[in-house]
């Protein structure tokens, strides 16, 4: 039985230079397909299909993948793919988004879920969904607590009281959010067992968040509570003008570290993945010690563990263990599983070339 | 002052699987580039400009490869480049370039050729030439020892007199030949000093060729000596009729083995390379420790000493290291330079699937 007033935002303005070559400013990571036919914001949207209809999500992103989003998203209404006219953190982005639905919805809860994440066991992963949808119905802040399974210092953390059981569907208190911690408080974190990664999925009433952005960041506030209505033909100016002198801060930094009484559930076994490097790709699709893992064609021998992403053309592999080779058009990437997550790197040294054409 | 008497036959029927994917049948080893905008068979005619014309130049190749042999050597009579019709070793071949140059010119001298080597040091290797020429003018066998530098297995060795002095241009006794050896007899060969490799460039008086032959092979004799003259209307299909009833045998085995008073002139370093592998190309454009070398456009980061061959598109290295990749529009090599004498399997494994498309 799917609510009517359920929403969803998918937050898909994300680069994912990580994936550079096939990665680039038009093909970002979100609009890419990695483990199957469906690119990963597709899977996002179908995971929600059981909750709620496609009619009802919302999408943020940027101008230029805007058009790759609506080509991949044709159950997506056009005009609720909205391209934010300046880069702004996420706090802004859901205000922006909160505040169109309410207009649409004043009973409207929403969820926010980033765009090019994985989960494997959908199933399970929806059973907390529909928990946190319905917590938040009924006034709460619920946020998605993921299973630490090591001291991960590139994501924030959520704290849940000593002794919490994970894997429950009432909502539990969280006594505080941490930001990327150092080394030693992560795995201060992980021991603790209190811990959970904090992937970005949040659940509330837009009324709700409209109040806590009041509270927090009146500034932003006000600007978005002074736009006219979407449908108006001067939104899109002036979505252009205010949007940009909005704060730009994340909505963690924002308002889940002040606001009182937020409340999360702390996931088990969902099969989450963030999907942070060719070499999660890899994992992802392998358990199989001494596979080699390959999208196209490749021949190996004496080869070990390599991932190869190639369509077009044979990968020929020869003695070579552990490598990450992505083949496009125009640009080829070699790297080590171990290195994968460098590939960055490589991204910002093409910048500092003015190499657009490979961007 | 170059001698009218003196010819060359290039022998160009080797296929160099190791450089595959750059390597296909229709554009083998020889017919590439590796170390300039020279392909290795247009450089073997170059090094050779200042002893003797294109015009005294004989190719012996393969019917799938003397199409683009013709088009780079525009100054090699045409009709001079044949296309055995079957693979009958070097024996035969010789025969046969010995049997046509003969009826050209009777006085004709001859030096045999491989197409595919390196040569970086070509001066001090056309003083050696010369002798060598000279010493067959004068009815000597003469064959050039190239100074061992390491217990190779992968070649054949000529046996010096002890004490014998590497560089001069007199011709030397020479005691024996010795196939590929063992690693333990190589070894051997290397710490006597007697041995210089056997680097398959020979040189001999046409009629002196023709009379080995005659001795040592006389089967193959009787049947080139049957041959129509080489403007004889007959003399093609009289060719691919003849030919495969030769002996398939090296001139190595079938000739040197077996035939008293060779001669040979022991060259010092000359710069010669047969260009065995990627490693070895690799070796050839660079001596500096820690460099990348490409063939192309590429980009580095935590990366050393790589061989890239890729043209048309930017390869991006991030963290790896003694790499060997070679881009081509329907195949891709991945391997290492350590193990990249192992490319032939690939090449094997190739007609082993029928992907007749690859190889």
């Amino acid at each position: 039985m799917k609510n009517s007033h359920y929403y969803a935002l998918i937050l898909a303005g994300g680069r994912g230079t990580r994936f550079w070559p096939r990665s680039r400013k038009s093909h970002s990571k979100q609009v890419l397909s990695f483990t199957g036919d469906r690119t990963l914001i597709q899977q996002t949207v179908d995971r929600l299909a059981q909750v709620l209809p496609p009619e009802r999500i919302f999408v943020l992103t940027n101008p230029i993948l805007r058009a790759e989003i609506v080509r991949q998203l044709p159950g997506v209404p056009k005009r609720q793919i909205l391209a934010e006219p300046a880069q702004r953190n996420t706090a802004p982005a859901i205000g922006l988004a909160a505040h169109l639905i309410g207009q649409q919805d004043p009973d409207a809860v929403m969820g926010v879920f980033p765009a090019d994440h994985v989960i494997t066991k959908p199933a399970r992963f929806l059973k907390f969904v529909r928990a946190a949808y319905q917590g938040a119905s009924q006034g709460q802040v619920v946020v998605l607590g993921i299973q630490a399974r090591w001291a991960e210092t590139g994501y924030g953390y959520v704290e849940f009281p000593e002794g919490f059981a994970a894997g429950g569907t009432t909502p539990l208190r969280v006594l505080s959010f941490r930001e990327k911690p150092k080394l030693a408080d992560a795995e201060q974190y992980l021991a603790s067992g209190r811990f959970c990664w904090n992937a970005g999925m949040f659940f509330w009433k837009t009324s709700v968040f409209t109040g806590a952005l009041r509270e927090f960041m009146p500034k932003t506030a006000t600007l978005l509570a002074g736009l006219p209505k979407a449908s108006a033909r001067s939104f899109p100016a002036e979505l252009a003008r205010v949007f940009p002198l909005c704060e730009n801060v994340s909505v963690d930094y924002g308002i889940m570290e002040k606001a009182k009484g937020i409340t999360g559930l702390a996931t088990d076994d969902i099969g989450w993945n963030d999907v942070g490097s060719w070499n999660a790709v890899y994992e992802l699709l392998t358990r199989k010690a001494g596979d080699n893992v390959t999208r196209g064609e490749s021949l190996a021998i004496d080869s070990r563990g390599n991932y190869v992403d190639a369509g077009g053309k044979l990968v020929a592999l020869v003695g070579v263990e552990n490598l990450v080779v992505v083949d496009t058009p125009d640009a080829l990437l070699v790297t080590t599983r171990q290195q994968s997550q460098k590939v960055g790197e490589m991204v910002k040294l093409l910048e500092r070339l003015q190499r657009e054409d490979l961007l």
